[in-house]
């Protein structure tokens, strides 16, 4: 299977619980949701740097082909616009035109710690959009947009240029890409053990020496294909 | 009418209303919403608390049969798990496994000023689950769980165990044992005053004086049955 | 097209931009949503301003044809009764009766900055509420209602009696009665660009010297109706 | 003794819980703060009230003599103002020259849920101001002087023009004028029995029964001024 | 050297660091301060547990010798009384009287994340005091004095009786007991090495390989005291 | 005079009037103040940039000679060093090593919207230091440094390497180079202006007319080193 198809099978409470495993416990984009519950998003990170608004910044670097649409004309197939809009709840910081460009040029997504302007018709695009919310003003109202691909904050988490970034609707969480694969593997395998688990509550077993295991009950876990085997 | 009958058949609204009456101003669960929305709760509490993860003590009381997983084992029918988890909205305080033990065992309910994991998952299982919202971290990325059944601090409001909870798309309220038959009698009642009332605004009457009632129209209010009856 | 109709024609984010280009920065109505997803609302403000509560106050201003019902008696068709509660999310500032006064006197919508009792019945009535959200308690939990039609701030914007208020997903704005017309006009034209633009979006055109559009793109745009007519 | 001069001699704590013991709990003006630790301010409200910023009303309001500048030529000796700003750190609300106008006025003090201007020299100008804290901004950039005298909003307290307003290092309060001289006098007596306690306490008696007092510890107290007689 | 004596010469920027190496990251009580700045407090902590004001829960448990007296009759010499005041920063949670009786008491200090109500006496009466600030209202504004000498949250950090409490103008940690004298020695010799570096810095050095220190600088810290004892 | 002297000679109050009358209304670093109340600072920006900790990316930029120490290594006479700590209160963003090395360095002060460890020693140090507060924990808990002399976000304000940098009581502003001058002249102008304006309040004028000043106080303003020459 490939890297994207194990991230896509895997839920990102798993993903994450497998990271804090490894000594990441600062991985969680905090405060944002998907337009659309009930949609997820997969893919590589490219970033997306604003500072505040300063008069005479945003008269230099906030017309014409700034470093948002920059960004937005070059993003590829199977890639993530993470935008730090440093928490700010009331402006926007993509909207519908952005979002459809990103969209046509096969983005996996849009995240950012600010607003969605449009909010309706972006999410309408069908590209997977992770906000803290929607607001009617435009980005100039708080931002200058300033640079991208570079390591930035995002819902208080660092995002690095190239990062694997994972959404569903308990959040999303930022996995540097050389533990992608092993964290995909364990999730997967630990959802299989959680499912099992949940069977068994379902029976009725109470959590005691169930969740998490004891030696007699990874038994017979372990002992579950032998039978389904036979 | 049994009482938890009568406490179904009253909004929270109402019942805030009449414990306001007799005194009692801070019975509200804030900052909590259902999973799924449209749905409401009812039961008696059973209390769970956390203190802040120490990374000493999440080592000696965090893992295997923890407070959190003895409260789940031992939740009964009808009655509803209030999770203090000191309002912090950035970390998983219940996920499926352990909805799903609560369904399992009758439990009418789950209430917490955390978040939830697996959400989806969770709102699917079918018991109401109340929360500040979605996260997939792990509780241990906060929080030690520490006791059950004592009094806790949920969403600002005091819960003794065994205290009525009630649930519903307004929020979660409070109600002391014994008030709660005589608030949800009262509730019931100021809900046929104003069902009347609202017939009235409905049929184009202004406010004044007959919300709240004056004399002449709180004639005819007690008048109506006699039509009714004839 | 009269003025309302254009207004309903245009998006709030649409309009703020114009307003913005007119030097009107601070028109949001910030933190409030649609109780039902989706709903829009038009129309000239009401005003109503609340106090925080002293109960000394309360006896004497609280009870009987408060400020809140003089005002919801003497609203009128086309109005927007707008709510000053200071941004506190755990009181309500209306509740069902209250809402479908406004209902019946054919108002187009409320605006409160505060919460809404009653949450589920009072979005099936039908007039478009925007609220920060619902709380079960009666105002009189945390406000005095004061006086109505007289300048109050709301969501953080000022409110004059007479403004119109406009809302949808992304939020509310205020405008002054004497820049609506320009202000809505300007905005359809821009949709109406704005559309083209992203037709040659979705088209594959990068957003580099489309938009916004260089001398040889406006030309393009102004020769489109050409074309059409011909 | 005059009532201006009981209320000197009691303590912001002590009146509040005089208030409290009559139904009167929300009289707080939280979240300001004495410019000059250690003042103490006492006289009766003048009201200022702001809107937010909104550059048309701003326009038309808050240049030339405007709500500010006529509430401050006006005020007399003995009087506090007192100023809505909607509990916003970052702007001024008042400031050095202000300041000076309200000290030769023989105002008694300033209370601003806003913050001041020059803070080190209005400090020094010898008028009691008690602020959320200091910021260079001219309040334009937050706020529009819209009227004075009357009912605000200031630290989350309701206040009418000519409430008694009390502060200290604890805070700021505000006595509805009818019950000034009673609270003066009830905290007086009850300042007595505590420095009587406190003695106690010094002597090493635990609280058990002498704070609140028993029968026998009150006994004591009304005869220690026999002996004091004697 | 005793313990405390060690402890009494180790900065809490330097016992934290200490904890922190041995795996300990949250044992800041955050949001506190002294009430004379420049006071620090050293002792073993003593509990106490506040839950939200409710009324019927106050009239059963808030009057007479309830648990905040209960606790502050029972202190005694070398203890620290530590309020789970909720970071509540509006209501007092002791006051002049009862730092008196802890005085008297010989504790060694009291912090609480809520507020101190006579705060100026309070600071006079010499035993240090941390807290969140000073208001002038009672704790049943907020509160339910509910139990003592469990653990509880203060600060965001989990509190045992008997662990260490230091505090100093960097503000207040928690040491569990069986860490304390390994961390005070640590921090001792780090102080010394610090204090080295420091000197150096002085000199005009420049951090690079000197603060951390090289294997170079090192060898030239190791041999100083060999100048020294020449 | 230079413009050092200039800008020396400028409260900070009286800077941002003028910078908001050149249409800058964005120069406020918000929520910092000195350790040492009373001090002030003048400089050239230097920026250092943190992101928020990962654990992986702090193994491999947080030790050795971070970006932090590269900083603080290379800072020379009369600069400023500004730190974004994306406004988090509850970790150290220097300490009494670097603050004395940048006192060693001649910097002007530094400037950080997050907090100070060892904040006594670092205020005794002497270099002007404006933080939102103190904390004991090192940036660790918080905070990867990741690189210096880039635009940064400091307090909400933008600051670019080489702004200048001004502090005193009332808080911090950025001024753009090219606009300083100017800005410092005018504010010099402004308050002689002010200083007149002082006297006549304190001569028992009122504000109306005066404040700000009508045709005919101005040509009183005008004449009065006339009389002063003569």
């Amino acid at each position: 299977m490939e890297l994207i198809e194990k991230l896509r099978a895997a839920p990102v409470a798993g993903l994450s619980a497998q990271l804090r495993r490894r000594g990441l416990h600062r991985v969680f984009i905090d405060g944002v949701a998907p337009l659309t519950p009930g949609s997820s998003l997969i893919g590589r990170a490219r970033t997306l740097r604003f500072i505040p608004l300063r008069e005479d910044l945003f008269a230099r670097h906030g017309g014409g082909h700034n470093a948002q649409k920059r960004l937005f004309d070059s993003v590829g197939p199977g890639e993530v616009i993470v935008i730090e809009a440093r928490g700010f709840p009331h402006a926007g910081t993509l909207g519908d035109i952005l979002a459809l460009r990103a969209q046509v040029a096969g983005a996996a997504g849009v995240v950012t710690d600010g607003a969605v302007r449009d909010a309706r018709a972006v999410a309408g695009i069908g590209v997977p959009v992770f906000a803290q919310g929607a607001h009617p003003a435009v980005l100039g109202r708080e931002h200058v947009p300033w640079e991208h691909d570079v390591a930035i904050a995002c819902g208080g988490a660092a995002v690095e240029p190239g990062d694997w970034v994972v959404g569903d609707d308990d959040g999303v969480i930022v996995i540097p890409p050389d533990l992608a694969e092993e964290v995909a593997d364990a999730t997967i395998a630990q959802e299989q053990e959680d499912a099992w688990i949940a069977e068994r509550v379902a029976e009725g077993h109470p959590l005691d020496g169930l969740f998490p295991m004891s030696a007699e009950w990874r038994r017979r876990f372990d002992e579950r294909d032998a039978g389904a085997d036979a």
